[in-house]
């Protein structure tokens, strides 16, 4: 058996050999070293039904090191996942549903969307949160409903990436004993050998971060050891386990070992030789005997009646617990449950001022008992970023004694970027719906995951409290500028800046009912008014008129904080200069770009300048006004009102700028909205 | 004397609070745990002179949880920087030197900007680089000219921030024997115990990252522990050193130990506690006696009779080596050497199309014998960034036996977040101008630093190829969209997206010459064609015509790879609509922003409209432009051409907009030039 395993694995690999040819372009290195691992951990432990790659108790897999995709593409391939011969022979090329590194909306069976290092590591401990705590919400005696494993595999990149150690370092503390990590030791990253830059002891590591860790020497070979290193990280249920595998990079190839195979297809005579090597015909491409397809469709099979089995405990669950059973179904298909937005809170404009964070709180304690796939959390920012109901219970092993599997809050320490990724991996699991908060500026940090949630169409929710200059005393370091230009540049990401009360709770609406989009909430840490002219009705549409007037001279386009200050600006103006402005509130764009023409020209309309109040950069903001006014330099240290008024952000620093934009456009005829574009932006 | 230095800590101890409660903000436990260590460093160890804080062999003092600056604000008073008791009562008030968190530009003496957890420990990594680079190049035989140490302190926040643990790893790997940092172990953050989020084990961390690691178990109180192990870290010439110590967070506080004394002033009742417990009038507040101020003084005399040693022995050195000490010298003023400029390349249009990462690879190849000071590098990319000169020697302890400390190229690892706060931390030293390589894409993953690079007027230049979907197959998880409009928005950040050879050459000469402004170059895989219109002089402007036509009846407006597509664009639409059109070059949006009016005017005049072209997002591009020609949704994995044809950036689909844009704007009238606005901007 010795030999047909390696028969098997190899098969596997002449095909991602073929296709890294065939593109002229990929990463061959990795699939080749990790073709071994790959076949046992798939052939041996995965339990998954190819014929439904949507089963929630399926085992999940992350390709962290996600250049070498070809192995996984070739795997789902063998396995009878809907894609073909074809589909690895346009690997790489444009719209096919093989690109360059693995993207969950594009192909069946592949979980997460990785190749920025370290981000499928942090997607796994995600995917095992999501496990746990499902587990913990429905698992019942007799009824192991969710006890899947989540795997992942990952490179040297993936270990040295800060968001890695990140997620490593909560996996530990959490205790997630259904998660096994292959690491990939191959000494080779792009640079070449890791001696240039890595040479720590990266399973110590591990284990200080409270891990079970294990050490398989002959990764090319050893296909027992593999086999009994899974095994035993199975067994081990209260840690999550790493298996350090020491491969060689590109192994059979001419170059294996060398960094000359991580990054560039292998030569015509390499691929000749390593055909022959291993026993390929060298004359065909593409091709797979059928006994090779026989024995993957038997697995595939196995997976199949693995499901049935489930969805008959299933079906005797939904008799013993009827509501839950519902909601689990419920869950899976990404709806809400019917009625939950009468809850959403509403205001009236005598209502007291309060900050859009704790407006956001106010949010989280009226929904959640109706909308129990959501699971808040913050990075170290608890009270201020008050993303906690009140009677919350912790997300944390039982044994640490101050929380339970099925607690809805999640501490992610100071990890933002892991925090974001975990959140990627928690939405992508089916059964929650992640909110998770810390500072506005920081959500930076978490950059390269918040891209992914838009990316790989994540509803991942980021509670980004103390939103602008707006927080003082904090200072510069603290003061977000560039903040929302760079996530309102990020496609299919909704940011979201409201105004009151009623902004508060459209966006949530519209936040927790995208199923396909995440979301950026920028809170204020300081105290708001309650508008007038706000209602959620009008503001889940992303921008409105808060304030009309038929004879009015000018519009002002603002967001948050500062729509209270325009409508001061408004009386200021009148009295003072005898201008006559409106006012829109554009809590956010991307939304207010969806609504039709005509609509928008009602809310920005001809005829009239328009001028934008927004207390950070003005970059983007020419799209909805004629002149802008905003902070393009940094803020300052120092009471949130002495801050304001240094930058002229007042009633009487926006009345000069409105004048001054009223006098400018006087004689420029016709003076057309901006929402009047020349031809549509692809999108 | 014991009681006596229990007297001065506390006495250094007694205007923190005082400047804490004044502020009503602020955050005491950090400077009240950590008030033993300090007095212990700053009084036993660090060698400064508060009277000249730029003496280059000044020992480094990193404050990483910059929450706690009152206390360094307190001790740099107490020495006598140029820090004044009404300083401190102006503690996080509005134009004062004492900002919320520590800013290096702002206050002297203070080394690095922080607050954002985790920065200021990559920095001093950084600086503990540039220590050992800077050691290697000009130290001699009897000279130990450089030999300063950085000292930095950290709370778990920072511990917990995966930019630590990538900036930790370097280090290790490193052997950086000149860093020692000091972890304030004091079991809270702000979410309260750090059981809840942070149970790992973090000596065992350093120690599998290669540190050298002590324990100092009684911090509140064991000053001689705390002496000895900072004494035996510095014996330690082969590792970096932290030692752990356990300290109580706001000790002598009725809250000590809780998080409630994390980032909230004391009350009232609560000072005046403290400071009859610790022997002071609670009647007063921000006195200090002559007796304390004294004994700093007497410290920091200690320090001016060192610096005036160092004197002495450079003057010796310059006798001998005159050339070495000449160069030391000029480094510090900033200033480049004479003539450098002349080494630039420069092209003609009749030159070979060539990628833009090669081009600036030609740019370092041709001056890094003339910029000595320049320090290069890359996260892991170094083939794809084309960021090191063929003869480079890499940064790297001799006994690895694969470089030297004198060597001028860093291999940062998959770590492109620490390679930024590291080269922040290399630039602050004094005597290194960074540049550091990655993909575009991943310098997203870098924000958090590459804001404060911005924040903090580091001259770090970021090297970003592979800048838009023109990577091609990789695909849409490493094609940015966003990263510009992100990068544009972050105030004091030159963006370049250089068109050409000539570009590129100006690119850097601009970002070398910047004493105070950080740099992204946003280079391409693909090759460009040397266009007719460039220069150096002309680029160095920010933007230029490219092609002049003064019949024009449109600007078009682009950057990098998009600028020889309008130019091609220019003939078809001629050719197909007869539609005359101009070509503006525009590789730096902040440089052309700071020329006069005049000029900008001339470059996008009054009466044709303007259309940007660059493929990513069009955010911000309506500063520029009427029109907007751009890509807002991600890309696509396949060759680079048929990506770009999809997307419709060729002269057909350029054209086509450009008529559209022509035809719009026809009946406008003035039609001005975006260039005039009805009010100035802040900056
Ligand atoms: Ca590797
Ligand atoms: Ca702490």
């Amino acid at each position: 058996t010795q030999h047909r395993k390696e028969f098997n694995r190899l098969t596997g690999l002449s095909i991602q050999i073929d296709a890294t040819f065939k593109a002229n372009s990929g990463h061959p290195g990795a699939p080749m070293g990790m073709a071994p691992i790959s076949h046992v951990l798939f052939n041996k432990f995965m339990r998954f039904n190819p014929k439904n790659p949507g089963w929630v108790n399926r085992d999940r897999f992350v390709l962290s090191n996600g250049h070498g995709c070809m192995l996984q593409y070739a795997l789902l391939h063998l396995f009878g996942y809907e894609l073909s011969m074809d589909d690895l022979k346009n690997f790489r090329h444009i719209d096919s549903i093989t690109p360059g590194h693995p993207e969950a909306h594009d192909t069946p069976g592949i979980e997460v969307t990785t190749g920025p290092l370290g981000q499928g590591f942090a997607n796994a401990v995600g995917l095992a949160v999501a496990q746990a705590h499902t587990a913990g919400v429905f698992n019942k005696p007799g009824y192991d409903l969710i006890n899947n494993y989540t795997y992942c595999f990952f490179g040297d990149g993936c270990a040295m990436e800060g968001i890695a150690s990140e997620a490593a370092s909560a996996a530990g503390h959490l205790q997630l004993g259904n998660l096994i990590m292959i690491y990939d030791d191959n000494h080779i990253s792009i640079d070449g050998d890791t001696k240039c830059a890595f040479t720590e002891d990266v399973l110590k590591r591990f284990e200080a971060y409270g891990w079970h860790t294990q050490h398989v020497e002959q990764g090319d070979t050893d296909l027992e050891g593999m086999e009994a290193a899974i095994k035993k990280a199975q067994e081990v249920k209260d840690k999550p386990s790493v298996i350090k595998l020491t491969t060689t990079i590109g192994y059979g190839s001419k170059l294996q070992g060398t960094g000359g195979v991580h990054g560039n297809p292998l030569k015509e005579d390499d691929i000749l030789q390593v055909k022959k090597k291993f026993g390929f015909n060298p004359e065909e491409t593409f091709v797979v005997p059928q006994e090779v397809y026989d024995m993957y469709h038997k697995h595939a099979s196995e997976g199949a009646a693995a499901e049935q089995e489930w969805n008959k405990l299933f079906e005797k669950y939904s008799g013993e617990y009827k509501d839950l059973a519902a909601d689990l179904s419920r869950r899976l298909t990404g709806k809400l449950p019917e009625g939950w937005q009468n809850k959403l809170p509403t205001y009236k404009p005598s209502d007291p001022a309060i900050a859009s964070r704790k407006l956001s709180e106010s949010v989280l304690e009226a929904i959640y008992d109706v909308v129990p796939e959501l699971v808040s959390g913050s990075a170290d920012l608890t009270g201020s970023n008050n993303t906690r109901w009140k009677s919350a219970v912790d997300f944390q092993p039982p044994s640490t004694g101050i929380g339970e599997w099925s607690g809805r809050y999640m501490r992610y320490g100071v990890r933002e970027h892991a925090m974001a990724a975990m959140m990627n991996g928690m939405s992508a699991y089916g059964t929650i719906i992640p909110a998770g908060g810390t500072f506005l500026n920081f959500v930076s940090y978490a950059a390269g995951a918040v891209r992914l949630s838009s990316l790989s169409h994540q509803r991942v929710i980021y509670v980004a409290t103390h939103d602008s200059i707006g927080l003082g005393e904090d200072g510069p370091t603290h003061q977000p500028i560039e903040t929302l230009a760079h996530f309102r540049a990020l496609p299919n990401m909704m940011v979201w800046r409201p105004a009151d009360g009623n902004e508060t709770s459209a966006a949530y609406y519209v936040a927790l009912t995208s199923h396909e989009t995440p979301s950026i909430l920028a809170l204020t840490r300081q105290n708001l008014p309650q508008l007038e002219g706000s209602t959620l009705e009008k503001a889940i549409k992303g921008g409105y008129v808060a304030l009309e007037d038929k004879n009015a001279q000018i519009t002002l386009v603002s967001t948050g904080s500062e729509v209270s200050l325009c409508l001061e600006a408004v009386k200021y103006l009148k009295d003072n200069q005898g201008i006559t402005a409106r006012v829109v509130s554009m809590p956010c764009v991307e939304v207010f770009d969806a609504q039709d023409k005509d609509y928008r020209l009602s809310v920005i309309p001809d005829g009239i300048p328009s001028m934008s109040v927004e207390v950070m950069s003005t970059l983007g903001w020419e799209k909805y006004s004629h002149e802008q006014f905003g902070l393009n330099r940094f803020g300052a240290s120092g009471a949130y009102k002495d801050v304001y008024k240094k930058f002229e952000f007042t009633p009487e620093g926006i009345a000069k700028r409105a004048a001054a934009t009223v006098d400018f456009y006087k004689d420029v005829k016709p003076l057309r909205s901006p929402i009047n574009r020349a031809f549509l932006q692809l999108i």
